[in-house]
């Protein structure tokens, strides 16, 4: 399984992912699932990713081979010369749907191929957009009354987003709470593991995002964890009584 | 789709059930999914159920025919005469069984009939126990370590069960932490609605359980609601921001 988690705000865009990658429960290892495509100046993208790894991999290393390749020899754009974001999502969308043709015959053996995809960033002067790239590789933006999409094990960890999430929150505001949407999946769903990938790009900077990687024991991470769990108590005892 | 949970503390039981039925988004209806059974001085019995309403209701029918039945006529105790709660679970399992049996070519035509209960009480001088019984028929108790079960759509109020629920929290606490992760399953799954059956039974009484229907707009469950929203958003802005 997999958590990720993408949000919109005015002040920009928030990115998570958990590295927990399983192939049944005795077979777990650790993948980043955060991909960052920067152009300092003119474009920053980020992409998480869900589903299976031979997939999502085959993805990432196309958009990076498609960016590599020269000009001559390209029958598309790339992430480097993509016009819009709405253009970047589709890039993924058909980089997807060709992992998915190349690889069918595993599927046709029982493996799951799903796969999805999150992606947000900003374009030169464009405003900034949040993308969620279905398994089919078709694509939804994200507007105002939706501004966070989730991919992976989604349910524990949103009602805080329902709650806290709107445009005007502020970014460091927006990344603690995915953070503590994280705290809610990691707690209920061993198949959800640190570290913790995090992003936050600040809009219409379109400089390279700040980011951190939180392990189990970052300290950073374990108090926010704790306080958390302090608070929720605390309020959990101020609330009133049922009725008599 | 439902939304139950049944929680056993050393103070006494609290179990909770919502009440929306629906056979597609636009076929819903309200059902009561919540049965007691009540022989004060001796017993007391909750049950909740999740599944095809054909099956639950045909369940609870049988568990109230076997208690009307003479008793010459008995093959089986009933829920009045059984001995142990162990016993009372697999009544309800029995009855599960024979609900399927008897509408299996329901399933043959394609309709859902999988269906599970959460069944708690005390019997004499017995402790109190909590149960879930499965789809098959089979059923396990809550221990030290679980002290709660949930059926239906489970995910978004798990969170909050397990950073609260301990034996030793209060009855009251019980019921409001039980609240809570309805407030939250409430707000994610349209398919969950009101009003919230709630029953609290206090340990050791062997009295008929204390009894609330909530609905949308009780003005208890609306003040509990509005207080742990802005409670929550108060803990939220209290978090260290992540580290630069």
């Amino acid at each position: 399984m997999t958590y990720c988690v993408g949000l919109l705000v005015d002040q920009g865009i928030v990115l998570a992912s958990d590295s927990r990658a399983n192939a049944g429960v005795d077979d777990v290892s650790t993948f980043c699932k955060m991909r960052r495509f920067e152009a300092p100046g003119d474009r920053w993208i980020g992409v998480v990713c869900s589903g299976h790894l031979g997939i999502t991999q085959a993805v990432f290393a196309e958009l990076d081979e498609q960016a590599a390749a020269p000009m001559e020899r390209r029958t598309q754009p790339s992430w480097r010369d993509a016009s819009t974001m709405r253009e970047v999502a589709n890039l993924v969308g058909l980089a997807l749907r060709r992992a998915r043709a190349d690889q069918a015959q595993v599927q046709s053996m029982g493996v799951m191929m799903a796969s999805s995809f999150i992606g947000a960033g900003q374009i030169g002067s464009q405003p900034p957009g949040l993308f969620m790239i279905y398994d089919q590789g078709n694509f939804i933006e994200a507007q105002d009354g939706t501004r966070f999409f989730q991919i992976g094990e989604a349910k524990y960890g949103k009602p805080m987003l329902d709650r806290v999430v709107d445009a005007k929150i502020g970014l460091d505001d927006a990344a603690k709470c995915v953070l503590v949407s994280f705290d809610a999946t990691l707690r209920s769903n061993l198949s959800v593991g640190a570290p913790i990938d995090l992003a936050c790009y600040s809009a219409w900077t379109l400089a390279p995002a700040m980011t951190w990687r939180f392990g189990e024991n970052d300290p950073y991470f374990e108090s926010l964890r704790a306080s958390w769990g302090a608070s929720l108590r605390q309020a959990f005892l101020g609330l009133p009584a049922p009725p008599r």
